[in-house]
Formats: structure tokens, C-alpha cells, sequence
């Protein structure tokens, strides 16, 4: 199996990577070759197959990004949720102009491949109070949100033709996420237990109410490669899938950290910020995401779990990301 | 005040022009100047305000398709739904990169102007059973559903950023069009009255109860008109308008032909076309529309009021177009 993955050099995308270089397999299949691409060139790495580092623009994709007998394509390639709503043209550019460059190159392939596509909880509104259905409406408040949702459009359409076999997977706030602060509204859901569990201050922008739907890196990993190979047929016409998160107020997060790493909520200072907050308080903190379960995407594990995962797996990566 | 119309060479841009030019006014606005873009070069017509005529392509706008002080854009530039499916990059060409020409352009401007967009049924899935409530979920089983639903993304969320004020209008499939049968896949709706109306035989792809949700192009253009003229602030974040079309099968729309010109419904024979079904199947018959009347859209009237419309108005127009 030929797999790409366009931001290749992103956490998420190297989380991929290093698990099918792990196994040599993604679900039943040898893997057997891989593409990474994104806008840096991206490290390689160590795996039992041929791996080709790429970089370039994802709107002007070249032909080696996604070649021939390419079987799955992770298209994870994007300008993020502050990004896209500081710079318009650019958060067009990679958002929508880098999908439809994304659907070209799969038409150019002898057969279509899996795409699979990093949608976002950013693509939907209803805010704090909502608990949205797996059909629920996207109305994004935020460039952002409305590119992903709009690229979902043009993914499903471009698989209902048959150029391409589309999965478009809802991602929550990804929590907790390694490296340093980014400038997605959501950095500080990650920075808020990160930062603590490294020694470090932070600052809260929001209240402690204040409801999120997040997922860890692992489990969104593990759903990206069960997209990758999960029977589409069975998705019908709809293909946005919105994976099982986890709804968890930034008062539990940061009780969780605490049971932890008794001292660490002491690093937490609150500085409420006006901009952040009406960015990801339009962003919804619940769905039923009844679907996915019987589609066979894992269930969240809880808080205590998200914390240890980043403690076993992410804190020392993160400390030689920083130089710390 | 200051109007473009792209698509003005179109028969529903002519119809919006035509209106202008009766009344001099937009609302309680006089009008001040009318600018007409399309493709092919659209023809002037007399008015009480300069009009301008203009032709190009709509993804490379050229600047003075929207020219400084322009107030009101109405945005019908497409490519409709048979032509969009049969040529994909056409479609994505005029009904995506076109409406980002659109915002671009009115980026260019002092001021934010309306942008009236002409979004579709056909963006909307659940074929005959379907009866949509306002927030139904845009989930198209054609190109050019999926463009329109992606440009309404684009359109809302440039509205958000301040650019312009978008209002997007998802019309009906509108009944009785004048002139010829075009490539729309909805073409037959308005052929099986049109063209017994003009003596002349037709077919009919689809069974005689199949129902679809219509608009006569009188009220299509009152919807329009009103939509450029509306309070936008009551539209909040959510700037799609469901109008209140009429669902009507098409044995009820033959029968109210056969009223007012007896003899014309032996000149429709049933010729069942699959693939023409397969596109308009999928297409809602039915929506709630609750939400436009209380904004001010007109109800629709009746299907006899809907023949006699085209009698008394747009014979005699087809006529001439057709050269009959």
C-alpha cells in the first residue's frame, strides 16, 4: 500500500507516519512506500519501506506529492484557525485552492485513492451550549471553519464522482498537543496542561467553565488510519464522520493535571482574552457523534488517560522540540 | 445607487434589470447606475439610469464588472447543474473561482457592498420524502449543488470579515423559464408547460407524481429584488434563504396547463430518462421555508396563477427568442 501525507512535517502528520513505520502496516496491508509533504521539507524516517520527503506549495502540488499507485492520500495540509483569520488569501490559498489541487492530482492516478481529510470542529457554531447531532449543520463563525467545511463539499463531490474516495474526519481540539504554543485560537487548550507539566507558567484566556471537545493525539491518530481503511461504502453519501471526543471543562483538565503532578495548577494564571474567547466560543463543546462508534473509530479514553499519554509519550518530545 | 448583475445576460439577470429600469428604484433607492456582465456580451436596455454592458469571464473579473460605489452585486453567474456535472472543471471554474473573483472584487471597494447570490434546491439532498426545515444540512449528490453550497460558505464567511454583505437566496427550480430547453437537468420543468403552451410536443423523463419544489421567474425576481434591499442584521450569522417556493407534482402543473389551454396535455409523452432522474431525484421537493416569509419574501401563488404569469408575459418573449 502507497501511502502520502500532505503536511507531513505537522505533529499530527508525523504521528502517522511513525506508526506505520512502526507496524510496516496500515490495518491489513504492508505499506509499501511513503510520501511525506508539506510546506518545510519534512525529516524522514526510520521505516521498513521507502519514505520521500517532499516540500512545496499544497495549491501548486507537484506530481511526486501523490504518485502513481498512490492508494491513501492523508490530506492534512492547512492554515490554521488564527492564521486563516489573519490572512485571508493565504488561509484560501492552502484551505480550499490546496484541496482542489489535492482532487486534481487524484484524477491523474490510474485508480482513485482514499483521501483522508482532517475536517474540523471549528466548521461548526452552536457554541458552549450545544450537543450537536452527527447531521447537525455547519456554520462556521470563522475563515477557518468555513474553508474546511467547504473543502468537505468539494472532497464528497470530487468522491461521488469517483476521482477520489473521500473521508472527511471531524477532528476536536487536539489536547494535548506537543511543541510550543501555535497560532491556532485553540493553542491554549493544549498550553494550559502542557506548559504546567513542563515546569512552565501559562496563562488561561477563558473561564474555567469553559467547555471544549478535545482529543488526544493518539486517538486521533488511531482514527486517522482507521479512515484510512475502514469500508466507505458503509458511509453512504455523507462522509463527514465526527469521532467520539471528549466534552471536559478547562476546570477538569486542569484538576486532572493536578491529580497528576500535585503543584501544577499553580502555573495557571488567568488573562482573559477577548479575541480567543469569541474564536472558540463559537466553536461547539459537545457532539453525539453517534455514527462513529459503529463505524469502528475507538472511543475517548478520559482525562487521566490524555494526561498519562502525554507524560509517556509527549512531554520528552516536547522538551527536545523546545530545547528545555 | 449603484448595481451589477453578473449574469446579466441571463433571463433571470434580465428579468432583474428589466424591473430596475421600469421603476428607477431599488426599494425606496433610486437607482443610479446598472452594470451587466456575462459572458457572451449582455444587450443594454432602455433605462432612466446609465446602463453599462460588459463581457468576460467571471473567475478573472475584470474591475469594472464591480466598480467603485457599486452598492448592490447580484451574483447569478453559473454554470448550471447538467453543464457542472458534465464538465467538472467548468463548473468549479465559474461557480467556485467566479465567486471568489466576487469577494475579491468587492475587497477592492470603500464600501462593503450587498452581494444577492443565487444559491439552489439543488445543494439540498432528500429527494421526494424530503420536507427541510430552515437549518437542514446542505448535503448535494451533484456538482453543482456542492459549488453552490461551497460558494455560500465563501460568500458568508467574506460577509463576516466585513468584506461585503452577503444574502444567499436558494431558489427553486424556476418554472416556467421562457426561451429553449437549456442543459439544466430541471430543464423538462419548465419544458412539459412551456412548450405545450407553444403548441409544440414535448417529453416527460420523470412519473407524473413526481413533485418538485418551484418558483415562477416573477417571483424568483421579487425574491431577488427584496433580498437586496432586506434588513440584513435579522439574518444573524445565518445568511441562506429558503424563499417560499410551491411543491407541486407534475401531473398537478400539467392539469393546470390543461385548464387554462385545453387540448395541451396530449402534447406531453412520457419518455422515463434516467439519467435526467437520477440528478433531480435526489433533489428536495419540498421545504419549510419558515423563516423568509417572516423577513418579508412573498408567498408563491398558485400553479394557475404560475401558467398565467407565463401566458401573459412570457409567450410572446419566447416566442421571439425562438423565432416561432
Amino acid at each position: 500500500m502507497k501511502i502520502s501525507i500532505l503536511g507531513g512535517g505537522g505533529f499530527l502528520g508525523r504521528k502517522v507516519a511513525e506508526r506505520l513505520a512502526q507496524s510496516g502496516r496500515l490495518g491489513d496491508h504492508v505499506v509499501t512506500g511513503l510520501t511525506l509533504f508539506d510546506l518545510t521539507p519534512p525529516e524522514t524516517l526510520a521505516a521498513p519501506f521507502p519514505v520521500t520527503c517532499l516540500s512545496g506549495d499544497v495549491a501548486e502540488l507537484p506530481e511526486a506529492a501523490i504518485p502513481e499507485g498512490t492508494d491513501v492520500v492523508f490530506h492534512l495540509a492547512a492554515v490554521v484557525s488564527a492564521a486563516a483569520e489573519a490572512d485571508y488569501e493565504l488561509g484560501r490559498r492552502v484551505n480550499l485552492r490546496g484541496t482542489d489541487a489535492v482532487v486534481d492530482a487524484c484524477r491523474r492516478l490510474a485508480r482513485p485513492p482514499r483521501v483522508v481529510f482532517t475536517s474540523s470542529v471549528a466548521s461548526f457554531a452552536g457554541g458552549q451550549e450545544a450537543d450537536l447531532a452527527d447531521d447537525a449543520r455547519q456554520l462556521p463563525t470563522n475563515s477557518y471553519g468555513a474553508q474546511k467545511a467547504a473543502a468537505e463539499l468539494i472532497l464528497s463531490d470530487a468522491g461521488r464522482r469517483g476521482f477520489l474516495d473521500a473521508v472527511n474526519i471531524r477532528l476536536p481540539t487536539i489536547c494535548i498537543r506537543p511543541g510550543a504554543p501555535n497560532k491556532a485560537a485553540s493553542s491554549f487548550v493544549s498550553a494550559i496542561v502542557r506548559e504546567p507539566l513542563l515546569g512552565l507558567a501559562t496563562t488561561l484566556p477563558v473561564g474555567e467553565d469553559f467547555r471544549v471537545w478535545i482529543a488526544s493525539p493518539a486517538f486521533a491518530t488511531d482514527w486517522l488510519l482507521h479512515a484510512a481503511v475502514l469500508d466507505s461504502a458503509l458511509l453512504g453519501a455523507d462522509r463527514g464522520i465526527n469521532p467520539p471526543g471528549l466534552c471536559a471543562s478547562v476546570g477538569e483538565m486542569l484538576d486532572a493535571m493536578e491529580r497528576a503532578r500535585p503543584g501544577s495548577r499553580a502555573l495557571v494564571r488567568a488573562e482573559p482574552d477577548r479575541v480567543i474567547a469569541g474564536i472558540v466560543g463559537g466553536w461547539p463543546a459537545k457532539f453525539q457523534a453517534s455514527r462513529a462508534p459503529g463505524l469502528g473509530f475507538s472511543p475517548h479514553g478520559d482525562l487521566d488517560a490524555l494526561i498519562a499519554e502525554f507524560l509517556a509519550h509527549d512531554l520528552a518530545l516536547t522538551r527536545r522540540m523546545r530545547g528545555l
